[in-house]
């Protein structure tokens, strides 16, 4: 791709005081400070008790495509001086960013990304860094909610519809990082490689309605002639019970799964089960859909449901559809820097981070300390470094693929105390401490 | 653009099972049929009192862009049979749609879109008609609400890092359609011409920090000697009142507004106001951000506030970060159906809408009727027909420009009955009536 392309610069993905403070900065000389901005999170959602970092990749992706070509530099010069139009034209980052690698776990304060290089290179990166981290962050720890609530089953994100055309494949993506095994979403499989599902919804059913009434059966003829009989019926745009046995009486025993998109799923699912089983159809999958949040799908954990469908609940991140991540000045020159009028204060210095764990890989404590100072040892606990690089020099290194980043969800989830995995408002699974 | 090129097709914005129905519908001959499609919300986000229709236009855009080049077939591929493949490859919406155009207030039921054409034109619309339209009209409606709180003062949106990358442009067009004035995001700017707003953050302040200590007035004398007296200083970085007095001593009492970004605003916004006038910046105008909502933005009424920064929650929808349309099947082959399967049941049949007004132009009643039936005439009322042609033959009409359509918003919510621009939960500000 062009990076000069319009529709493949992300450079005015920015709100505008980023530029207006670099025109000053570069009047003023201050632009060529060397700064560290690091990204945290003051605090988690109510009630939440981990978050999942989620979308290091799409922005270091976003960071090479950060470049202004003609469109963009027309846009600069309405409200800019020559000088740094002429700058914004020569723009590439040179400086170093580490951060928690994606898929990692974060509580308050965690520098989950630390930016480091001249004030000009990076203040213009900071509206791109949150959102992406902001959004990717929020779906994905929701996400990682709804997971450990299937224990094990099979889930399936069908949000597109209820979020913007883009953030859709970025919550695919970022639900399958968390745990999530499919998604509806094509972009993210092209995109992302992220497993592709779906069969029919209830126009299908419906447009085989004539004036002479309905026939969900030939649609499921239909169906399972185009798709074959391991299929997924949608049972429920009549009548269950007998959306069922015409199921199987077209697909026979082998039908692949039915899905129930309204009602109570949980007497539905018991009931289709009876039927099924009695049909024969013992194979047969139950897929669940409609308005699922990690607390009907726990609810639903008794009963014979082998996989969810989840949509809105999904793409709005449950309740915190952002992360609430910010992007703070916190060195300049060597100088620890934060301001201090409000309650909002932050904490100076470049700092890096370590998670303590017992021997059984239980975790203990997060502890962020000066980027200066020696590695915490706390006795008696494992620490584990959680900052790796990730750009060098204005180089993005190699970054694991996705699938090691899920993996690494995993890990942290299994690393929480047992009261971390809980559903219910809480505080955050691990204290954090800050070493001076 | 290329419209088969990978960056600007919309096509794999979509569910997958939109594209298994299409191969299935092409296999038995239901793909043919003549179907209408309509967008409807069932319900307003809780506690609202109307919506605002947004994303309309961005939805025609993304249509003329929906075309499967060989990137997306490949996709396709995957899991379709060649002659579905071959049938995207040369897929052309050649249909009609009608619509409330952007900027029209809807209520539960309204038809926001009707789209008819061949069941196999339309269905695959689904996923990316709801994408748009709930995404725009979640954060138009949010906006309208916030716009009538400030009664009259500026509104600048600025939630850009607090939603997805590309969510954010869209958002800042949807807020500046509601009657915001102006954006942070430098996409919006460039993408909508919603005209552009920012100066500096904390940042800049504390890059003129150094080992010596603070230098805020540093800070103060670069930005003006960049961006003249005019601009907007801010004053919170360290201790307010000394930011204030530092920000006129550099730029005299004709700087142009302070920012104050934490603490209780209403508190220092009175405090700040007399500061300003006592040193003669009579004319300064003060802009408040941090954490508003419409709330907020109210409760800040009685206060010397010239201006409202609103991020987060602007784009976030204020607690209804989607709209909640569904895109239903309500017709094939001039018959009416509908699912009946549970209480999410759908009124079948091609649907207009008029809304009813008294003389003195306060709107009474949304009334649906069915296309086929005479336009509805209560007694006493005048009646306005609100769904326009938006698609013609596959061919997308001249649609009115953003400032039209801002305008449709205002004469809108002035429409509204009084309790319908309560702030506070409650019900549809008219009912809706549907004529059998």
């Amino acid at each position: 791709m062009d990076l000069r392309d319009a529709a493949g610069s992300t450079a005015l993905l920015t709100d505008q005081y980023e530029l207006t403070m670099l025109a000053a900065a570069l009047g003023d000389g201050s632009a060529t400070r060397r700064c560290t901005f690091e990204v945290f999170a003051r605090r988690l959602p109510h009630g939440r008790r981990y978050g999942v970092v989620a979308g290091t990749g799409r922005f270091l992706d976003a960071l090479a495509r950060f470049r202004f070509g003609d469109a963009e530099l027309e846009i600069a010069a309405g409200f800019l001086d020559a000088e740094t139009v002429a700058w914004l034209r020569d723009y590439r980052f040179t400086g170093d960013i580490a951060g928690y690698p994606e898929g990692e776990l974060y509580f308050p304060g965690s520098p989950v990304l630390s930016v480091t290089g001249t004030f000009a290179e990076c203040v213009v990166l900071e509206t791109l860094a949150l959102s992406v981290l902001n959004h990717d962050s929020a779906i994905a720890s929701a996400a990682a909610r709804m997971v450990g609530a299937a224990a094990g089953r099979r889930m399936i994100e069908m949000g597109s519809r209820r979020t913007h055309e883009q953030a859709a494949p970025a919550s695919a993506r970022a639900a399958y990082l968390a745990g999530f095994d499919a998604t509806s979403n094509l972009e993210a499989v092209r995109r992302y490689g992220v497993p592709g599902a779906g069969t029919s919804a209830h126009a299908f059913t419906l447009v085989h309605s004539g004036a002479d009434g309905e026939h969900e059966i030939e649609a499921f003829r239909s169906q399972v002639a185009a798709h074959g009989t391991g299929t997924t019926l949608l049972v429920d745009t009549f009548d269950i019970t007998r959306g069922v046995a015409l199921a199987v009486e077209v697909a026979g025993p082998e039908l692949g799964a039915v899905r129930i998109d309204s009602g109570d799923l949980g007497v539905l699912a018991r009931q289709v089960r009876r039927q099924l089983d009695e049909l024969g159809a013992v194979k047969t999958r139950i897929v669940v859909s409609g308005d699922l949040d990690e607390y009907a799908i726990a609810a639903l954990r008794a009963e014979p449901v082998d996989a969810y469908g989840v949509g809105t609940q999904l793409v709005i991140g449950s309740g915190a559809p952002t992360a609430g991540m910010v992007y703070k000045l916190v060195e300049v020159d060597g100088v620890p820097v934060a301001k201090r009028s409000s309650h909002k204060e932050s904490r100076g210095g470049a700092k890096r981070a370590v998670r303590s764990a017992r021997d059984t890989g239980t975790i203990v404590e997060e502890i962020v300390y000066q980027a200066t100072a020696d590695r915490p040892a706390p006795d008696g606990y494992e620490v584990r470094e959680l900052m790796v690089p990730l750009v060098r020099g204005g180089a993005v290194l190699d970054l694991p693929p996705l699938a090691v980043s899920r993996e690494l969800v995993a890990r942290g989830l299994v690393s929480l105390p047992w009261e971390g995995l809980k559903l219910s408002d809480g505080e955050p699974a691990v204290p954090t401490t800050f070493l001076a």
